[in-house]
């Protein structure tokens, strides 16, 4: 099928990349918003954040219907066949951001209520940040096709782990200075360790890029430096 | 296509439900190692499913190669589709469910180089047992295409999210009482959330044996309670 004689099927592709493209713009903004609202302290925004899932299955939900209809009606084979397989494989990730996303914006409005929310939102702002920049590089590299993008996404997570990780050893240390920082930093805790799952799931969209350019997974073991137990790595 | 009068379709289908239910009895495997790990504090079993991931990630690889050829070539639609659709999904949920198994073999191998694996899994025993069962029963489930086991599966994520609530709130009793235990409950904190999580995959394993038995996803609320983020809950 050189240059693809059915012209309504580049049509197809092209369509499930936007709508691709646009899911990632959407969980970009939960992101984004949850690092905010976790900086500023603000619980308003955190509530949002925590309300605004629905849409984003949808999305999902959507791209899974139009990248299994092209499939049984267009029968793609090699790179045509690896985009729609990478769409179907980064939406779910996607989607699975969008629900962390949901979580920390949960955690944050409740604590506020116990007014704690700016203390804990100092302590993962940072890594909070650098969780949406790597989402959105690493959707500019599937919107751009650009291999070497994907790539410097993936060889980061090593970063974020890092900063994870020094977060982690802090965090205990507070709880042991003083029993009453034990309920905050617990918090804290999980909402450091959703966010370097946010990371986890931006490699496997860096994957999924490299494996749509390449047909393959990027060579060499995952970088990943948080395999330590003791910081609550891996899974 | 009453009866699939392409009989090597009907096949198709069959090998691919046999894949998918023996990547269950792998995982399920890791689940039940995992548990007697932390039940017995038993390091070295702990170690080896910590270990045992690759076949797992292998075999789901495997299915999505399958189901992607088998809607290419056979345009499927209806109960048919959803079968496959269904299938890439629940396999999906099993390599995360392994995922999971595997991270908490690692956190109870390094453990017990504290000298702390049975304290730490006298603790979360209780919830690793009832999501062994659970997994199993869903993917009884899935092989007998049995619905009301499914739902049954489906309501009953609520009990390990409550009992997932109050293991939380224990350890947070301990941490508080005496600073030596902060340390050994944090890691404890991980495991039962993560084995909280793996009760969540399974909830979605059983939407997806309703998924394809009726077109439908179950109807009403997904039952959690773990929704309070004080204890964790959610993604």
């Amino acid at each position: 099928m050189e240059g693809h004689t059915v012209a309504s099927f580049d049509q197809d592709l092209r369509l499930l990349a936007e709508k691709v493209s646009a899911m990632g713009k959407a969980v970009e903004a939960q992101v984004a918003d949850v690092a905010q609202a976790l900086a500023e302290g603000n619980a308003a925004l955190a509530s949002e954040v925590a309300g605004a899932d629905a849409a984003i299955d949808t999305l999902q939900r959507e791209i899974e219907t139009m990248g299994v209809q092209i499939i049984a009606t267009r029968q793609p084979v090699a790179v045509d066949l690896r985009e729609i397989v990478g769409a179907l494989r980064i939406a779910g990730d996607l989607e699975r951001i969008g629900d962390l996303a949901k979580n920390i914006g949960k955690r944050a409005a409740a604590f506020d209520r116990q007014g704690n929310l700016g203390h804990m939102g100092k302590g993962v702002t940072p890594i909070a940040g650098m969780a949406v920049i790597q989402l959105r590089d690493v959707m500019d590299s599937y919107a751009g096709r650009d291999l070497a993008k994907a790539d410097a996404v993936w060889r980061s997570d090593r970063e974020l782990d890092s900063l994870y990780t020094s977060v982690f050893r802090e965090l205990l240390t507070y709880m042991m200075e003083d029993v009453r920082n034990i309920t905050v930093c617990t918090h804290m805790l999980f909402c450091a360790k959703n966010i370097e799952r946010i990371g986890d799931h931006t490699t496997n969209i860096a994957e999924n890029v490299h494996y749509i350019a390449t047909g393959a997974m990027p060579a060499g073991p995952r970088p990943k430096i948080d395999d330590a137990p003791e910081t609550g790595g891996g899974a």
